[in-house]
Parts: C-alpha cells; structure tokens; sequence
C-alpha cells in the first residue's frame, strides 16, 4: 500500500508551488523537535525512527496516487494541480539525506529527533507522516518508560489493543511500549512483526462458557497446563483464588507450574495482599500475582505504597492511548535553505510565545556527559557552521546566563541514516533501541526522572546559534514593523 | 496483509481450550457495547462498522501466521499450541452471523452495537479487533459530532493526521469524523481512500522559504491561483491580512477569488473579528476567515460566546485524538451459549458495580419514536424470546419502577451483515452513514444532546431480560458463597 498520500493536502499544494516556482530541487533544512515534555515529565524517548525511515525508503507516487490528485480542483472548477506537476511527482526518486537519534535515546525540549535535508519539494511532503509516526511512538516510549519506572523491577506487560486507536494505533503502541521497557504484549501480531514477546491466558468468557469456575480452571489446565495464569475475578476474586489453588495442586501433581492468578477488578492492594497470603500458605510461593485494571505510573505509585504485593502489571488502555496526554505537540520547522550561491539563508518563525518561536540554521546536538557517563547537558548547534563550545544559552529565557557545565565527554546525537537518499545505516534493531532508553534514562539525573516537579534538564544553544537567531528575530520584528 | 493475528494473545489461547474440549463449533452470542458515554455526553455515534465488517470477511489465518504461533513456547518450553490445532486454524473458514447498528445511527450504553453469533471459537478470536476497531471510531465520530454541532452550521474540517496516533490512527479518526459531521480532511489518503473532501494551501514554511509574506502570498497566488486561502500568521497577523488583502486585489483583476484567510495563533476572536472588518472594507465579504489550533467543542463554544467571526474551523489534534478521552471503553460480553439440547443457557458475570454486570441472552435493540420521528426510548429484548412490550426496566438500578414512554413506531436497530459468514447485506456508503447521524442527532431531543449535564436517554432491559437477569445474578451469588 502506498503511503505517498499519508500527508495533508497542503503540503502537495506547496510542493506544487515549489515545482511552479523553479524552486523543488532547492536544498532546504527541515527540523522535528518537540516544545514540551509529555506528562508533566523532562524527558521523551525518541520512538518511531525505523518505521519513519521505512517510509522514507519505501516513497513513491503510484499511477492510481496521481490518478486520484488528478481529480481534485480548484474553486474554478479547473484541476487542482497542472499534469505536469503530477507526472514530476510520479517521477519523483527520494533523494533526501536525513539524520536521526537513534532510537530510545533520550530526547529533550527543541532538540531535533529528525533532521530532514534536500530538495524542498521533497522535504516538504514527508512532514506529516514523519510527524505522525514520530510523535505517537516518541510518546508512547516515554509513557511506558514512566510505567515502568514505577513498577520498580516487577515487568509491565501491554494489553492495550482493544482500546488503541485503531489497527496501526494499537500496533505501534506495542512496539513503542516495548522500546520504553515493557516486557512483553497481548498483541499477537505485534509480537510476529516486531519480536515482542507475547503473553496472555484467558478472559471472563472462559469462565462464563463453563458451569462454574472451577470447572473453567480444570477445563484449561487440562488444555493448556503449561500456561495457566487464572483470571480470578468473574465472579468473587478471594474465591477465585482459592479455586486456581485448588487447580494449581492437580496441575502440580502432573508436574505443571501454577504460574499466576490475575486480579482485574476490585481493591488491587487489599487483594493482591490476601492472594499472595493464601497463595504462600498453599505453597505457592512461586505463582505470580498479575494485577491489571486501569493501571498507569501513578496507580501502581499508589499501590506499591499501600504494600501491594503484586508481581506483574498488565496495562492498557492508559498506556496505549497516553490517556492523560494523547498527542505529543511535535513540529516540524524550516531550519534554513540553500542559496544559488551556496551559503544557508536561516529561517526564523516568530511567535508571540518564545517557546514557539524556531531555531535557525543546519541543527546538531551535543550531548556533553560526566566521567560517569552521566548525562549533564546539551548544545544545539549549527553542524555548517561548527561548535562554538560547551555554552548553553538558554532556549526560552534568552536574558538569562548561559551555563557552562563541566563534562568528561562529548558526542552527537544526529546520526545519517538515509545519505541523498539512499540508506546509510540500518535502524537498530528493537532490543538495541530498548536497551539504549533504559541505559539513558539511568544516566538521567533522578532530580530530571522524577514525576512531580521535575528539574529541566539543561539544554541551550550555543554561541553561535544563539547570537544568529536573536538578529533574525531582531530584522524579522524590524521588517513587520 | 492478514490481520487474523491482530488479537490478545489469549483469544488463541481460550480457542484453543475450546477446541481441546470439544467446544470450538458451540453455539455462542456476544455484543459489543459500551457502559458511559464519551466526554460526559448522553450519546454515542457508531463508527467503524463498515471496517469492522471488511476485517470479517477477509479474516483468514495464513500459513505465515501460523508458523508465527507454532514458535511460542509456555512454561515447560514445549510448544504452546499443538499442531493439530493450528492446522485446525490454517483451515478455518468465518461461519459468525453478524448483526450491527447501521454505521452512523445513534447507540446509548448497554446497547449491542455489533452482535456475534456463530461457533465460539470463532466469536472469541475477533473480539480484540472489533473492538479496537469500533471503540475507535465511534469515539471519533461521537466527537465530532459534537465539534460540529457546536460550531452552529459553520464547516468544521479535520487536521488531524500529524498529531494522530498511528498512521491507521490518523486515517480511521478522519474516517469517523466525517461520519460525525465534519465537511472535510487535510488527509489525502483518507480523501483518495474513503472519498472525503479534501481541503489546504499552504503553511508557515511557504511563508518562511520565500523572502517576506508578501513575496510568499504572490507566489502561491501565481502558482494555485484558484486555492488561494492565505496563513496569515507566520509574523503579525493583521499584518498578514493586510498582505493577503493585497495580494487578494492582484487575484481579483486576474478573475479569481482571495478563498480566505487563516488565523492559527493568538486570540482568534478579537483577530477574527478585526480580519472580517478589514476584509469587509476592502469589498472581500464572500473571503473566508478560517480558524485553527487547538480548538475543540469547547473553545468553538466560547468563541462563538465572543462574537467571533469565523467562517471555517480547522480541529486537529483535540479531535483526532479525543484529546479529553482517548479510549471508548467498549467491552465485549458473552451473552449466552447454545446448550446440545438446542436451547440457550444466558451467561451472567458479576460485578461489585452494577453498571458492569453484564446483560444475558441473545440481545436485540427496540427502538421507539414519537409521532415526529423523535427518540423517546430504546428497549433491550431477547430475540430468541421475543419482545416482550415496550416497558424500560433500569439497567443500572433495578429496583427503579419500569418506565412506559408513549410511542408511535419501533424499528430493530441491529441489522444482519454476515449470514453464517455470507455476506448478507453491504454496509452502507460513508455519505449514508454520515447522513443517519445527523438525522438520528436532530431525533434526539436537546436535553440529551447538551454538553452540560445532558439527560440520560431512557434506555431500559424489556420485562424478559430484567426478569432472567436478577435471577441469574441471584443464583451466581449463591453458587458463589
């Protein structure tokens, strides 16, 4: 299926105006960074980077995508776009060279996740979908990572889907779950197409097909004995308990484990507390308490202070939707363009709001770490023009000092993947990613980790960057005047 | 590509059971419904049929799939599923009755919007996807209708897709939404795919690749001279529509119209209001001031409130995303099961809260209207008992007295798409779907379609069902004890 038409509508018109213009093949530099930390929090993880360079790579206009724009018009009633428009689209070869951190590395406020570079027509097209997949999967591995985090070791498990935001929704949401630190998923294809460990049991249906629970529980350790978490709590969980013990001695005696009971209504605190008393004093000190029900970073916070004694969490809908902060506000802004003598004419966008107002230039991180590796702060900087040095000057406050933080190393987080696009170097794959959040987010300052009131981490502009943008916000100011 | 693994890992798991006791071909009811309505309204809009339908029929486990499932392992590291059962699956041809509300018709809670009828293996293993699919996007059209009819006759057109969740995300949620109303997308897939308007120009790139905004307007006016609706606020708003006015004029004289201007920051009442003046002056009243960022049912509220002016409302990610509540918490119950004797066995699970204690039997929707076609209650009956009057016992509190509304006609709301896996009837085109809700929304009486504490719709258990659940309820409790 192609996905050329995954974008909104203007950014072919604009891509027509380039083309009409003279100006499609103008090299232009394009930046998606985000404004503001999702959930209250400092950090996202970059999520979505493989599958926005999948894509990339895959971009081209069909006859049958042509043949549909060919429809459209305009308030004349004529065509929207002249055929020779269409036919350069059809034509169209990616050619764009773009830069990315590497996924599940740790991303924070005006840096650049994606660093889109070339021919104007072209970066102007994949905006959106590079938003759209960016910005759910950045999310989501940044919701994750916070559910995780307040689990404190027990494993998280996805059981989302039924209540993701449609097929792709709940897929991606698996896959960015993943990459933020959860230990598996009840999305089956999920685990097929991205090497997800899937898990699951049964549901009430079991228990509402079999004449009563007991009865369900025999009837699936009878099927399946090696894969029995029961689902305790159709109709009265303590009971329910009771009943998967009884069950877990027959399995026992055929050499089966009891693995889990499930506790999916009710008091989680109080009950998973009773089970894991019953489930001891019967011996089964093994089983797992698996709680599921609503769960976010905030519930399990809460349960784990009231003594919960729960060892597995399955979580959902809050997690796959990021029910209290659905969307990431990322954008994707005009850097600079390229001039016909060959310098880089930088764009700026103002806004009443500073926060809202773009970085200029060709943009690169550093990423400046302590002898421990820890991480203590970031530079933007303009790769075509160099580093100017390990000052930051604040984004959004430009009045105030810049820091100079002391740091043991340095490096860049942009890394070419796609080089006048052809591929320069494979997305990891989805462990390395995993791997890379959990490392980083070790090396983040608990003071920037911590959910209430988190202390900013430290990135700023450097010198240059800085010096440069105060003029063109400066002559911009000056010519609307 | 198959979607047969785009399932909770424990449909497999439970088929299985099924299918090891010699249940799998057992005749087995479940409806698909929700328990409140979405963002504190009185009413849903059910979205998502037509798709859901499409996933039916093409469900289909292929040998790919099944290699897939024959690598999962349980706890003694054999195989988690026997061979002889994936074969079983490899082979499995959909044999479920379907019944749906038409896509588009109003649904309130406890009502069946998909009903499935057929072999419980089956019924089980499409449940995680008919409910993604169906919570999803009667989420999204339910929101959109109430963007839509707060925006008072005003075109609302939907911008969503960057900030969607997931491609599927973004093209499901444009989907729904012009089932609820909107007038059209900035999404061309969704447009080339589904036949929805599509609508745009041009975005604050344009504005800032070319040398100043009036260099930017002329030139998008020479190159789409017929789709001219001008960004007017890369720099100074009013600035920009006196730019916009001007390059308006040049168009003009060229023989084509300034279409609009759009605001997308900033106080969007006052700067409408100040635009229409100007554009009002300069002999521009048939040009559009359209209005976008961050707006929802609420701020289109409070800016009519003001007097905004504003002709056109672009909503994107508080739509899109059901940005105040991302989840419909549909669920999936099993209703009842065929007994060898050829009668039905109703299946109840208990719940500590009455609003989660499920309806038993093989359920139908009565519906009732008025002499004017207006709503005035639905009644939930056993169709495999009959409808047994139009009496509306509660379903939430069972000792309220039962209520008799006056009525003029009753229709069945479910309506058979699949015949034991036949394609029994098509389901309706988008622009019928889109055409029923606005019908049913103008049947519904204004005390239910308020935002502000709207009046539950009278929804009731018929005599029947009332009757055999109370004493189900009561015999599971003392099963239970």
């Amino acid at each position: 299926m192609s996905l050329a038409l995954l974008t909104d509508l203007y950014q072919l018109t604009m891509a027509c105006g380039y083309w009409k213009g003279g100006h499609a093949e103008e090299e232009a530099v394009f930046h998606l960074t985000y404004r503001r930390p999702p959930f209250g929090g400092a950090y996202a993880i970059a999520g979505g980077i493989a599958p926005a360079l999948d894509y990339l790579t895959s971009l081209s206009f069909t006859e049958d995508d042509v043949a549909y724009l060919a429809t459209l018009t305009d308030a004349t009633k004529g065509p929207l776009f002249p055929a020779d428009f269409l036919a350069y689209l059809r034509n169209m070869t990616l050619s764009l060279t773009v830069d990315c951190v590497p996924e599940g590395a740790l991303v924070f406020p005006h840096e650049p996740i994606v660093r889109v570079r070339g021919p104007i027509l072209q970066a102007q097209i994949v905006e959106t979908a590079l938003l759209d997949i960016v910005n759910f999967q950045t999310l989501i591995a940044t919701k994750a990572s916070r559910v995780v985090s307040a689990a404190r070791g027990a494993p998280v498990v996805e059981f989302g889907l039924r209540r993701s935001q449609g097929i792709d929704g709940g897929l991606a949401a698996s896959r960015a779950s993943y990459i933020g630190g959860c230990a598996g998923t009840s999305n089956v294809l999920a685990g097929k197409r991205f090497g997800i460990p899937v898990v699951g049991t049964h549901a009430h249906a079991w228990v509402m097909f079999h004449q009563d629970e007991l009865h369900a529980f025999r009837a699936y350790a009878d099927a399946l004995p090696g894969n029995c978490t029961f689902l305790v709590d159709t109709y009265d969980t303590l009971d329910g308990v009771a009943r998967a013990i009884e069950v877990g001695k027959e399995l026992r005696a055929k050499g089966y484990p009891l693995l889990g009971v499930r506790l999916d209504s009710g008091d989680l605190a109080y009950l998973s507390i009773e089970a894991r008393r019953m489930l001891d004093a019967a011996g089964f000190s093994d089983t797992k308490v698996v709680a599921s029900n609503d769960l976010d970073e905030h519930v399990i916070g809460s349960l784990l202070e009231q003594g919960a004694k729960i060892d597995v969490y399955g979580v959902g809908t809050r997690l796959v939707t990021a029910y209290d902060q659905p969307a990431l506000g990322g954008v994707y802004k005009l850097g600079a363009t390229r001039q016909a003598d060959g310098t880089w004419r930088e764009a700026i966008k103002l806004s009443e709001q500073p926060i809202k107002i773009s970085n200029p230039g060709v943009l690169q991180v550093r990423r400046l770490r302590g002898p421990a590796g820890e991480l203590v702060g970031d530079v933007i900087y303009d790769s075509e023009v160099g580093f100017s040095g390990p000052v930051l000057h604040d984004i959004e406050d430009p009045t105030r000092p810049a820091l100079s933080p002391g740091f043991a190393t340095a490096e860049d987080l942009l890394v070419t993947y796609l080089d006048r696009g052809r591929v320069a170097r494979e997305p990891d794959p989805l462990p390395a990613a995993r791997e890379r959040a959990a490392r980083d987010l070790a090396a983040l300052s608990i003071r920037s980790r911590r959910f209430m009131n988190p202390q900013p981490y430290p990135v700023g502009l450097d010198h240059h960057v800085h010096t440069r943008k105060q003029q063109l916000i400066a002559a911009a100011r000056e010519q609307d005047v």
